[in-house]
């Protein structure tokens, strides 16, 4: 999507440099990180220089192909592999796209039957991964574009817009699809503390693209869908069990769970690689607790014009950051994919589909 | 309540002059402002340097007295309580503290017979609302106290502690009777976006009356409802209508939706004052919408020492902040006031009790 008017992606390879919008400082400031090692690549998703349930599938599966290119060509490659496969694996607990990707590219390089194939291979895989994403994604927008009438007020939680992904993102595709379709949409971001994905992230896109909004801070999208000034709820995922329960950014179960009592459509939009079908219900999905002090600080930029921090908190006090929730099937009115739109209960079959 | 072992009250009145707590740069500062007009006490409630419906109130009728003082000795004396007591009341909408309070300060000048003796019982009703308010809280926390058991965990949102009204507080005055009572409780205190009430006042509040707490998200307490780390809640009110319907804080809407959908008891505590008998519904309490900045912008204390803010948002990026929510009866618990606890649809008992 664009940026000032100009194309980009989130995330790319060059060679076996990983390139990638730093989302950390966006949107006060406009930054590539170039990344030369997979050890430079696990870190940025450890540091959250790139987010969101694709970007980290396609940076990782990228950085999978680094670990391949650079195992020595020796008895010591199978090692090599394993271990940065370990290390990217060990940066973020909950995003099922990244051991997704992790494993489809060290299974295409272990196909290979020299190293040289070994190293084309993995390559290859993680072009493939990050080329499926974009696609999927503006798959999802098609699908969900049809559920976005003309003036649909639309509510969204933290950013599955397409600094999330590669391209186009999850629960907006749907949104510029229908926007591109000549729909007008109105979008309420919730701010989404303590990461301010949606003030940040999602405003700055939807900004960029056009798309009318406003920021709310995530207390009010109950009352805004309690006082029907929202239409539809559309969220990410960043892991789907085979139950069709979903983990997604904290406060997902909140609006879920109003937006069900209201009788308000709640879709979660997510590429099938979200899918996690060895995890059978939500319970079995590891949920990251992050540093306290995302909470007890608040990052962005001051009136002098750097990036910095406020505290909020006394100096002694003290916090609790789970980065994310698990939403009951029965909240979820429908999961769109790219290959349609499927009941919680249905999902596993968008694997088939 | 105690700031560093001494006690304080929120705010009071000294001869004709207003003192409080400044609580827009609580915790990072601690001053005493001191309001000598009722134009100062009346800026003092719109720039929230004084906020919460208790404080609110005693801080108008303090104002109140104010204007009888400073109203002239001639025919323009009745001219001057009116314009005054129009002041007061156009600083916020929402609590009804503030209505109340100036009108049973503007009634006893009213019944006076002399103008010396109007500037008399102004400042007598004046410093009775405090007194009540402070003995309306006291008795709240007993009642409230016999809900919380040996080891509670109490989910509160916003700040409805001592800050939000004279002393003691009305959600957190249980929780500071039950541990002066040996119990052990814990409480999660919502940070309580855009304002952060909850990191700032609260988390200030219980630190320094020693009660182990930790700031979460307002994203995250209905997951840990959902993970059942939570036993109860409780949270103040701004007003409560006939119907039992009570507006507070942004965000109380959807952690009550949640706590009825999983079987946590929510209760709202309150002084009677709160309650606005001639507001039949929610519907009719008007909701305040504060200035998009609060959400765009987060204030703390920057890493020199200094009190300041950072943007959160991208230049162009626009922002809706609705202060106030409003929860319907059939997701409170039960209301607890200085009369004892009543079911929400009984709640204009409590007027009679």
């Amino acid at each position: 999507m664009k940026i000032n008017g100009v194309h980009y992606r989130t995330v790319w390879m060059e060679e076996s440099v990983v390139k990638m919008i730093n989302q950390a400082i966006l949107p006060h400031f406009f930054k590539i990180e170039e990344l030369k090692t997979h050890q430079e690549t696990a870190q940025s998703i450890k540091d959250m220089i790139v987010r969101g349930a694709g970007a980290i599938g396609a940076t990782a599966g990228f950085g999978m192909a680094q670990v391949v290119v650079e195992a020595p060509d020796s008895s010591a490659f199978q090692d090599s592999i394993k271990a940065g496969a370990r290390t990217l694996a060990h940066t973020r607990p909950t995003a099922q796209n990244l051991f997704y990707a992790i494993k489809r590219v060290k299974d295409a390089a272990e196909r290979a039957s020299s190293v040289r194939e070994a190293r084309q291979n993995a390559i290859e895989e993680a072009q493939a991964i990050a080329e499926e994403d974009v696609a999927s994604c503006a798959s999802i927008g098609c699908h969900g574009a049809a559920l976005i009438k003309e003036g649909a007020r639309v509510l969204t939680h933290c950013n599955a817009g397409w600094l999330a992904f590669v391209d186009w993102g999850s629960a907006l595709a749907p949104i510029y699809t229908a926007a591109r379709e000549g729909r007008s949409v109105f979008v309420y971001a919730d701010e989404t503390r303590p990461w301010n994905q949606g003030s940040r992230l999602t405003s700055f896109e939807l900004g960029n693209e056009g798309i009318r909004h406003a920021i709310i801070p995530d207390n009010a999208s109950g009352f805004l869908m309690q006082r029907r000034e929202v239409d539809l709820v559309i969220v990410g995922a960043d892991r789907i069990a085979a139950n069709g329960e979903v983990a997604n950014k904290i406060g997902t179960y909140e609006k879920a769970v109003v937006a069900h009592e209201l009788g308000i459509p709640f879709y979660v939009a997510a590429p099938t690689s979200t899918i996690d079908p060895d995890c059978p219900s939500g319970q079995a999905i590891p949920i990251e607790e992050r540093a306290e002090d995302e909470v007890l600080y608040c990052h962005g930029l001051l009136d002098n014009g750097q990036f910095g921090r406020v505290r909020l908190a006394p100096p002694d006090a003290r916090a609790r950051n789970l980065a994310f929730d698990v939403t009951p099937a029965k909240y979820i009115t429908g999961i769109i994919t790219q290959r349609g739109v499927f009941a919680p209960g249905d999902i596993l079959r968008a694997l088939d589909a």
